[in-house]
């Protein structure tokens, strides 16, 4: 019963099968591999993006921090979430690879609001050259609280950022998961909604570690280069990471695990529903945040069920108060693991 | 024919075994996985050092800038060749990775000498507070021109670095091959000639992506993580590179891809010796610098031998011009294609 | 009718006249000046600090981020109010000379209450080795709403801080305009109530451009020197910093010139008081923050007045509604000008 | 006697009225004062560039290192001459302000040859992505040797940066002196040679402390507006700047007082000469390296001389060994002090 994350679970078979497929002969290095240029044209073909310049990396903090880094000047600041992964979980990557950029933070919510936007971009470069400089806007999608940006929203905030000029990010860790959820294309919801620079997440849905960057106006693409060998994030085999993205891509695997990973939360949620459970956000992809008493987690505990108590602590007195979880599927959990841990929520 | 790098091979069965063998069930998350702690036993033990704090990164320049800037100040300068990978290789990831130290150039050899170094470090600190301040040596071992440095000349670099009170760096991303070249204790090669964290490569030596950092004072330890995950170079699915190094470390894998390097670099050099070839350097490990005819260059390319033509170019009307190569060869290079590069070099 | 700011009227004369004075003869450069030993000697006898560290610079961002940034490591966040100079108007200096780290922002108020202090640094650090870790604390004394932190109200911020073994520093811009509000010493105001580090203000105040960068223990002190140099600070011809310093602090000009910048605060918040202006803040020192209607407003502006007009626009309608300004008095605004604003301000 | 450097002579009294003159009244901060925009007229009119962007700030080592930072992305790399201020005497600033770039030493001498400069510059860019990337030439104009580069060496080396597209920075600490040396106009020796920014010294000439950055270019200005504001450089009290470097500027003050440093030179040159001392480089401006016995070094230091023994020590048995010695004649020195260092070189 393991719901601490989505990067604890297995590399799907497939993946491992295409790095065996891949250990083979020489391939030339530092991503002039072969299996590199299939990863190319796959994603340009899926986000109909012909011209999109493609890059591969390891993990999720690279992926956003170099992309931000190609956008962000160092005297200018970050528009994201406060509870941005960039904001709270890179231990200051951000400002590092932009050289000393500032994040603002926008609104309360884990989903921005265009009116917390507008308000957050009128509040900077109201004193010249004093402060902070208007940055890139930074979106998550699917939101660290686990619920979904629409289309339509994603446009609107888009557009506050590029009527002031701004490029726009799009961290998409659980993309896959976000893309079912919203059962779009993953044009509308990137460049056709006025996204300019994706993380492609791979590692979260199956893969071992792999997390694509996708640039859909290749003018930084060589700067981008730059920053990632810079950045020490230019591997030398780079067909161990091609492969795993290959895979991913090919098949519909990305899209079938993330359907997968959706499926097991909506199952989770139902059936916490049914125990009763409070919902502190509505889950929306494999995310859930939610309360129940401390009896319901106790039991959980015991039975070596693994996740955050996000609020509170097991130790207490009080069987009955609410403590808050956040509970996180993916696309390896078992029915049976998660119909388990709704047992043991419920009341004894 | 493959001698460009050793960076282009297949992982070893071995290694993609032990991958396979991992791919199971869920294991925590960010090096808090139970093969690590194989791994940290392995190496405390391989090293003789109870207390080495170990990490794992996945490329050559992670390894050596997050080690370097652990023990590099933003105001101080590194020592190291000019032909240093950190100097030559890394677009700056050094001085990105510090806060933006200063590299000083040792000497014009790639093996550095002690008369040399003495000289760098006196030619620093000179000016007060005007000047860089001395900081970290950092040598190369195998050397970027396939040269080995002896124990006792580790010792009489690192003797001098310690009179200044400076810190001493090995980059190894040929270690394994430098061992076997000596034949001397991994404690040898570092701690007990004065090193104070390694870079111990394991990628050009069979893996697919994996090096460890290894501080034989575990006092940077907790600077180091931060370093490591502010550098994006903290891997969520962690037991992937864990379960690399360790199928690398066990039953001795690491030394008999290495030996297997070595003897295909002894094979290639003596047939080389025989067709009258020029050597650059005295190949001590898995690495070749020699000179040969154009027209031998032209055989080789038009076999499809890959190889880095070091300097002058393949075009030109001389066929008796000596032009030079760098040569390198991994574990995995059968003597059949070493026979017929031979061949090929050889007048007609 | 100056109230833009404390940074655009006249050099005391007595700030004129040392640097008369010292411009004789050939100096040593760089803070080797005998005018700087002089300096040393005041600050050290002010603040009853026989060991402090003392260097200059010439503005407050220098003086507020080298201080910082020796504090600080670029993997940790810095505790500070949302209006703080050093977050709002130093376009990411404290992020630049950090080399990247993060400002964490605590509380609404202008005053940072030990509360609020306690829950942001709380807020840190829970998350290992992916979010900041706990860095300095930097209060600003007079805040930039005006108001004044009390010595117990210091106090009880660095007990927190202390309780935590994080640093304290001080942004003492406007230093003496706080020490005459509260009556204390300056030892009281600063590490006798736990402030390790005080950037201390002498351009905002009558000096030309200085300010001093007090170390109460000097162990950081050569750390400083270094980055101070490396960020272009350090004066080649400094008898001038020293000069515009020694005379500051001879004969209490610092004090005097505080107090009269504070009475002339306190005359015109009398005035405005009487004219029925309502404050947003209680001005303590030489900074006033109110509104009063938009008539009134005109009038200064069309008088020339010039001063901050801080939320809405002179351009309106509505003569009544209430527009907020912020008003700075320094020493040097005569009585005649002050009672000219009163004047405008009341309604006709 | 003192020869050390022109950085610890006095301000020429001018400059001292001036900010007498400049002491009156409010005026508006951070560079908005009218003095500054005289100043802005003044320079591009002595340079004949009514488009050019102008700045100050106070220290020569901002104006390399901001003027640098601009031109300078962070995986490029600044080629200089080996003993270039920007290398040996910034403890490192222009890396830290390029945010790490590196330095690429050009040649041996200090005056760069546009050979040695083309092998540099072939030099990089060999390894693609992985080495860093070419990034501006900087020159400095009298080199730190004393020599002068001729308009058409200037404009050799320019040609071959501009020959790959890389900007053309001149660290100008000493630009009159050169002018003085060179009987040029300020255009023949920038903008017309091919420069495109320029720090322009004034304090090593007779100011007090004030160095103007000159974009011919002004496609630059606002980003570096921003990058002084964010390194601390740009000063509330902006007047006191503008009005040293309008005085300086003004009737030809800074001609007289390098036509004055340089005739100094020149008297001491030719007195030296005179007592048979070597020349280690020919001085062109207001700097002599020269050689003579230990025993005038004694005689010179008893009698209180002031100036760096470049190379030796004084102590020793020898009287008769040749000892390097560094001379630098600012405005301010007498033609008595100056014939009695040459009486006191001269054998007894």
């Amino acid at each position: 019963m393991f719901f601490a994350s989505d990067n604890a679970g297995i590399a799907h078979p497939a993946i491992m099968e295409a790095l065996t497929r891949a250990n083979t002969g020489y391939a030339m290095p530092y991503g002039a591999d072969a299996i590199m240029d299939e990863v190319r044209a796959q994603i340009r073909d899926i986000f109909e993006a012909p011209e999109a310049a493609v890059y591969l990396v390891a993990t999720g903090t690279a992926a956003n921090s170099l992309a931000l880094a190609t956008y962000c000047q160092p005297y200018q600041t970050v528009f994201c979430s406060p509870v941005a992964h960039i904001h709270e979980d890179e231990c200051n990557a951000p400002e590092f690879y932009s050289g000393g950029a500032k994040l603002t933070l926008v609104g309360d919510a884990p989903k921005m609001t265009p009116e917390a936007l507008k308000a957050a971009i009128e509040g900077e470069e109201t004193r010249g050259v004093h402060g902070p400089q208007r940055g890139p806007l930074s979106i998550t999608q699917v939101t660290e609280r686990g619920t979904v940006y629409s289309v339509a929203e994603i446009k609107a905030l888009s557009e506050i950022a590029k009527s002031y000029g701004l490029p726009v990010h799009l961290d998409g860790a659980r993309f896959a998961n976000a893309l079912e959820a919203l059962g779009c294309t993953p044009a509308e919801m990137t460049w056709k909604s006025g996204v300019d620079v994706v993380s492609f997440g791979g590692t979260k849905n199956g893969c071992m570690g792999v997390e694509a960057v996708i640039f859909f106006d290749p003018e930084k693409a060589w700067e981008f280069e730059l920053r990632r060998k810079r950045g020490a994030h230019l591997f030398s085999k780079h067909r161990y990471l091609s492969a795993q993205m290959q895979a991913y891509l090919q098949d519909d695997l990305w899209r079938d695990n993330a359907r997968k990973a959706n499926a097991n939360c909506a199952r989770l949620t139902a059936g916490l529903r049914d125990a009763g459970v409070t919902f502190l956000h509505d889950p929306q992809a494999n995310i859930i945040f939610c309360a129940f008493p401390r009896a319901s987690h106790q039991r959980l505990h015991d039975a070596g069920a693994l996740y955050y108590v996000w609020s509170g602590s097991l130790e207490g007195d009080d069987p009955d108060e609410l403590l808050e979880a956040r509970l996180v599927c993916d696309w390896s959990i078992s029915d049976e693991e998660i119909d388990r841990f709704i047992d043991l929520v419920k009341p004894a």
